[in-house]
């Protein structure tokens, strides 16, 4: 099955993680969103999940990957010293939950902002894993399986996963 | 013809702007990079170029697109207003040669980082057109001319145009 999509964020709001919410005063959206797309997609993993984000402060994403894992799927992170530098980073969260990360050190930018599920899902684009991308920027993000494309990035994760050591 | 390729940087070097140069002491880089085929994607417009990027400073990459405007080619450039805080902003060198250039202006961030050529081929991915994203930062750019994926940024970027006045 061919997948091919094109998520354009903001979303009009945050998804609600209670997918069969009935709350009347629940202050968050309950229409399709793209951050909803974009959790679907991760939490489809079932061999591994390669995350390669600039920025990653996001907290709904960052519980995604916890609940991943949890599931017994391995999950890899790699993201740049400037996270150290955003309010509310979840690097130090996913480490504490088990997670390894990998962060990008030098003068320059880690600046990918892609995931990989399975080595056969492709998402990438511009969407840092922020709260800000999802409910106020205008970004876009390719969803494809598309061999060609997935396979080149999963060269270059593997890569910059060996390129940056644990720290 | 199928057209996929993904284009990661950092480059090298810059790419020297002489295709056909023999000068020894050219400090440009002469291998093929991934800016030298970005480039040659963009000069291949027939018909129509379309940029939507966060920041765009780089010198190289507005010639190219002066270079295509002057050879009768319309070109148009989205861009956000945090632009007016980057040094070396191309913007009003792009308005003083003639190309028509609209700023988001909100508090929150258009930061797409897409062109489309000719409405046939799309180059879409993490790269701001800086100096820095060239030969610094880890980046990617997907080019492809899949109509399912180029169609959905001709529409984002016709809404977007229309919603952002000139100024
Ligand atoms: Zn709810
Ligand atoms: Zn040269």
């Amino acid at each position: 099955k061919i997948v091919k999509e094109v998520l354009f964020f903001p979303d009009k709001g945050i998804a609600c993680p209670n997918v069969s919410c009935e709350d009347k005063n629940c202050r968050y959206s309950h229409e399709s969103t793209c951050l909803r797309a974009l959790v679907n997609h991760l939490k489809s993993a079932k061999k591994s999940l390669d995350v390669c984000v600039c920025v990653f402060s996001c907290h709904e994403l960052a519980e995604t990957l916890v609940y991943v894992s949890k599931g017994g799927v391995p999950v890899r992170v790699l993201s740049d010293k400037s996270i150290g530098d955003v309010v509310n980073s979840r690097i130090p969260d996913l480490r504490a939950k088990g997670i390894p990360v990998r962060i990008h050190n030098t003068p320059y930018l880690m600046h990918h902002k892609f995931a990989i599920v399975d080595n056969e899902l492709l998402l990438c684009g511009s969407f840092n894993w922020t709260r800000q991308a999802v409910t106020g920027n205008n970004e876009s993000v390719i969803v494809t399986n598309d061999k060609d494309f997935v396979e080149r990035f999963c060269n270059e994760f593997s890569r910059l996963w060996e390129l940056n050591s644990p720290q």
